[in-house]
């Protein structure tokens, strides 16, 4: 080995010495005093796992996707029992949620993922990432198919196949164009990296274009005319952080644009943002009104072409307008892989939208496969298929009636198994299923009373009414991996100590577990001009200035690692001092 | 406009205000104290340029090309009665000696760029930039013809004419390949930020691909063997960046590449970086070595198929063999652009190499067309063709002989005006004319001897074999930019106080300026490891750790604005903090 220099060493020392590592590095950048802490690079990790030797005894893991599902899963792995194999195209892990702001160069593309290696390197568990795409799940016989769709000149076969004791699927969704015609071929979507980097380009792109020399200022209009398809969080962020970008950036650099540049946001229903409570969807509203950003509610696409897009009018006799544009923004909704409607066929699933599982998190209809993210919804179960078995296990001295305290007893178990009994509870202002015997029994009921079968079913007629299925948000996705994590991690210990209130088909080893329950910590919805939108727990709404420093400071917590950390908040700081960048890259 | 939060109005104080733009930006990254200021974003510039009416009386002048010699003629030229268009397909200006650093991630592409608006925004020259690629050049009608190549939905025409007065082409030079067969279709280049990035996502593709499961160890070696082909500067700096990326960054994500990653440096003459001082390639030699980058020198390609690198050896009898590569980078020389090729055809220079021009950068032939930076070529006077006219000017008594008074009178601005008489001058160790008559005379001559035509042709005979091309870099284009643009600025001024010792067909306006004079101020070499040679004006040669930093600090000092000279010594702080990054984006 060759000498090492003075900096070698203490660059080296920087990285390798966990006392070092703890280094404050203050990024003193626009008077926040912003502070992030070096990674801990232990070299002893990677030691760790170079020397690891495969047993063959080890279960394998094979985990497909390295999403928000998929790398939770992963940082949260810590059972050196299992032989771990990762599966994904993108051999990093991309912090989606800052999407909208690469698309405008707010935060550079770089800042926020961090490769999938780095994110695995440091464990106890024997992780390996191959690059590849899954293009065929054979459950019969417990294999996956891969291919590599990297471009070097190889002599090697570029399929192979992956065995596995255990699946994890978590490959995310594809953006759904409804097959609406010409949307594939003429949108930007935002779903990945790449696709916000295209944006960015498209952006510039028109505005240069719109620059040239021999063009009509119609023309211009018609190239300068963004359009967003989708009033949800996404596509409002998107809308909100373009016109910052054209009115704070773009327009020193482009000055005749100012007048020509059109932002227009298509909403098929009645209201932007309408998951979020209505304050904040009237402020939006009204806000972007003020901005000049054109909110058309009650409009559905019903064609893109290379040069206009065709929205139908929900209501109002279904009229059909043309308006032309320069570049347009998908934003609605998700869709299923091509892999996973194969795999739905495959296991009898072909008639649903999403791959069903479970409340564990099981594939309907196969163990040792496990679905979550995006890609699959869990099918909860309804009180009035398992109403005998409720009723069976609640009765204890098997009397054929239920007593208010036989109740009482499995009243928790039952609002876990079956969630939407407690968010019924909930809605009705009912404090106990005591009161919803009250409500089904008259007011007459005392609570020394006993109900029968058919009393109690009446009871619970309409708790199956409050069923939700989980929004697909990186929220769910995360905890999600982080339950299946810890499912993996005290399987053993499972396994000889049962938890929770079983259903009655619990042969399968997963039922041991309690079903994981969906912590909702609120969402965020950013309105440009440094004001954010927040939903949180309780119905709590803040909206503003401060609310964007909630934003920040959430965002950068939340973010994978101490260097994307660093590296986001450096973006964010070089963006105040010397605006976006415009170069054409 | 809507009232501006707190925020903004700090945020665009800090941006317009010339006295709070001073204000220091401290980034403490790595202990170097480094600082930056923050960049002067004066609105006043931009609304002079927008109140600017175009004067149909000002001169047009085109400018083709947004590289080093353009944006140093754009950023020098101060004269406002000119109505300058800028045509490039590039809407920035990229730093290209950093581009080696941008191909394994040390620097990020963004940072070496700047918005070729953003330079010309703050001139009180009115400036118009179109993002576009002049395909023809009609220089009977003073036009040029252009395309844009934006991918935007445009009903406009794609092509426009610009008329022009003054012409100044600075579009560069492409890659050569010399027509070797398989290089354009195989190898990545090093000319622009494109090819930075593909090399970068590459290098992260072989190692993904060489970690798949299905491959034998001897399929990974050629994944992972790369491949440099041309030992200057640019492939030398390659190749010790991407050493220095496998060994301190890559190495730790794939512990197993390690032993099968290969570098190999390919060189046609017998030394890398032969155009330096022998102590630096020695140096450099040395240290590839050391590092295990095999340095194959006397080895010329001949084919380049999708796996395979055919070399020739240049000695030994022409041995013709193969070697598989999973990447390979080819760095050798320049070519001339097809429009170039074209306008060289249309004016009778087609069999030469580049665009030739006159030393005051006119293209030859044309009046009101310059060609500078790497598309040019100076077409240096020689001497003996102007022997008549010289010995006229300098007999300034019409006596038929020189006296060594009159010669002396005249020398300065001989030397000035052929460089290379002082080359000569100063490699035979000479200090004035007179020697070199002494040397022709023999050592009888006295101080007062006279010299007739014929013998003061003898004396100036052999000068001329000291004409040589300046070399294709940065500095020269820069110059002769900068050079051009004073010109410009001072047309009125020449034109009526014409300077300088001029030649014979002085017809033209601009010999009433004197020519450029070429200033080198060394040249650097990178050699990784944080290790750099360079040399300097006057033969000094430095090398090692300290040649580094004067690296950083000269690189920095030269980079076009503030904006970009804190994003790249804030990535040089990233990359020490925390290493490369190894995302495949």
């Amino acid at each position: 080995m060759e000498k090492m220099t003075a900096f070698q060493r203490f660059s080296r020392a920087f990285r390798e010495n966990s006392s070092l590592t703890k280094m404050l590095i203050v990024f003193t950048i626009s008077g926040g005093g912003l502070v992030a802490y070096s990674e801990s690079k232990l070299d002893n990790g990677m030691n760790a796992i170079t020397s690891t030797e495969v047993d063959g005894k080890k279960k394998r893991v094979v985990v497909l996707g390295t999403g928000w599902a998929g790398t939770s899963f992963l940082k949260n792995l810590k059972n050196s029992s299992y032989d771990v194999q990762v599966i994904s195209p993108r051999n990093y892990f991309a912090f989606t949620p800052l999407l909208p702001s690469v698309t405008c160069g707010t935060v550079e593309p770089r800042s926020i993922v961090e490769p999938i290696r780095n994110i695995v390197r440091k464990k106890s568990v024997y992780v390996r990432y191959w690059e590849a795409e899954c293009f065929k799940i054979d459950a019969d016989n417990k294999k996956v198919y891969c291919r590599s769709n990297l471009t070097t000149n190889l002599d090697g076969e570029e399929e192979f196949v992956v065995e596995y004791d255990y699946l994890v699927i978590a490959i995310g969704a594809r953006a759904n164009t409804f097959n609406i015609p010409g949307v594939a071929e003429n949108c930007h979507f935002l779903k990945e990296i790449e696709d916000a980097q295209r944006i960015r380009r498209t952006v510039i792109d028109c505005f240069e274009k719109a620059s040239l020399p021999n063009l009509t200022d119609e023309e211009r209009k018609k190239i300068l005319h963004f359009v967003v398809v989708g009033g949800g969080p996404a596509g409002v962020e998107f809308a909100a952080e373009l016109h910052d970008y054209v009115n704070e950036d773009l327009v020193r650099l482009y000055p005749k644009a100012k007048d020509l540049v059109k932002i227009t946001l298509l909403e098929a229903t009645d209201h932007i943002l309408n998951t979020f409570d209505k304050r904040i969807t009237a402020f939006a509203e009204e806000k972007f009104q003020r901005d000049g950003i054109d909110v058309k509610t009650g409009a559905m696409v019903v064609k893109v072409s290379g040069k206009e897009i065709s929205t139908k009018e929900v209501k109002n006799g279904g009229n059909v307008s043309s308006m032309p544009y320069g570049m347009a923004v998908w934003s609605t909704g998700i869709g299923t892989r091509p892999v996973i409607m194969d795999f739905m066929k495959q296991i009898g699933q072909a008639n649903r939208r999403a791959l069903a599982t479970d409340e564990w998190l099981r594939v309907e209809g196969r163990d040792s496969i496990y679905a979550l993210g995006d890609c699959a919804t869990i099918n909860q179960r309804k009180v009035m298929e398992d109403i005998c078995s409720i009723f069976r296990k609640a009765d204890k001295d098997n009397s054929g009636t239920l007593t208010v305290k036989e109740f009482r007893e499995v009243l928790d178990d039952i609002c876990e198994r079956y969630p939407q009994v407690g968010l019924y509870l909930k809605n009705k202002q009912m404090s106990s299923l005591v009161d919803l015997l009250k409500e089904s029994k008259g007011d007459t009921v005392k609570e020394s009373v006993e109900v029968n079968l058919e009393e109690f079913t009446l009871a619970l007629s309409k708790v199956d009414s409050q069923m939700k299925n989980l929004p697909a948000t990186a929220q769910v996705a995360a905890q999600q991996g982080s339950y299946l994590a810890d499912c993996f991690n005290r399987m053993e210990e499972c396994e000889k100590n049962p938890e929770g209130f079983l259903h009655n088909n619990e042969q399968a080893l997963w039922i041991v577990a309690q079903p994981p329950e969906y912590k909702h910590f609120g969402q965020f919805a950013p309105l440009g001009g440094e004001q954010t939108a927040a939903q949180l727990p309780g119905d709590w709404v803040s909206i503003g200035h401060s609310t964007q420093w909630l934003w920040y400071s959430v965002y950068a917590s939340k973010l994978v690692s101490w260097r994307t950390r660093a590296l986001v908040i450096s973006d964010w700081g070089r963006r105040f001092i010397f605006g976006r960048d415009s170069s054409g890259i």
